[in-house]
């Protein structure tokens, strides 16, 4: 795989965030007391537990059923993205039981990817997003590992802002407690 | 420890995140490209490497002596926390090496702050930071923990826009991609 190279996006490098973002948040979320798991940034935000649903539905829905339709050669439209589908998805499933499903997905579909032998010149193929308008399939591998790292850091943010008020005159240097504030 | 509450802190909800930051970050960094661990956001910022050596500084330095500070009654101010001190120590260390180092002395001050045997009243203990003031146990352990996530949100901002480019039209999505914008 070491010689793709396309608008800066390597597939190896790619493929690397990916297959370590299960395990990171397994061992950041796992039998973490629901203090943690369910908080929000405030109404309409996301928890860490709503978050893992909704990476589940995009390995089920979205990265590989596009690449799919890109490499089709398919210039209608992609299927839009439900943004909103773990909430009736993840019902009745514990986090733990949310986190292996996500673990095997992204397995498959990391699995999937190497099958479709991408060539440099596959990241250059074009597909047609419903509200972007045209994409190529590198932008969409590399949207999908920021996509990853963009809830990773959701998901730290949520966590710290539990405590905001529990670091006291520490929260001047806690930066992190003012991103997204609301 | 299930009757410790104060400030909202609870030990251990506390200990829960402090135990399992290390094993996250070695899940989500070890062995991986270089191109990700020694990216930063630009001049004057941090990369991933930088920051597991500011975290093991944290360790050796910051938390637990400023606890014991505070538990011995001491009024003086806390001695000054270096926060460049990364720069040096972890010269000649790989990504590997440190963060083998990050979870070993994790480890080790989780057992001291167990070994404490804090109460909720030591919570409210007060000691003198040297630019901050009056701060209580409470919110150092609070900062502890925010100091964690805030540095696992910066991690995957700062390898997130490894890629902003390479995302192309999806970038309007990726808020990440637009946190300290510099």
């Amino acid at each position: 795989m070491s010689s793709m190279r396309g608008d800066s996006l390597r597939l190896d490098d790619a493929m690397a965030i990916l297959g370590r973002t299960p395990a990171s948040l397994t061992a950041l979320l796992k039998d973490l007391p629901e203090r943690w798991v369910q908080a929000t940034e405030g109404a309409g935000t996301w928890s860490p537990y709503d978050v893992i649903g909704h990476l589940i539905h995009g390995e089920r829905t979205d990265w590989i059923p596009r690449a799919r339709h890109i490499m089709a050669g398919d210039l209608r439209p992609f299927e839009p993205f439900d943004r909103t589908a773990q909430f009736t998805d993840s019902q009745g499933k514990n986090l733990g039981e949310l986190l292996v499903t996500f673990a095997e997905l992204r397995q498959g579909n990391l699995a999937t990817l190497l099958e479709m032998n991408l060539t440099n010149q596959d990241l250059s193929r074009r597909g047609m997003h419903p509200e972007l308008g045209q994409v190529t399939l590198g932008q969409l591998l590399a949207t999908w590992v920021v996509h990853d790292l963009d809830h990773v850091g959701q998901i730290a943010r949520t966590m710290a802002k539990v405590y905001s008020e529990s670091t006291g005159p520490w929260s001047a240097y806690l930066s992190i407690l003012r991103d997204r504030q609301r």
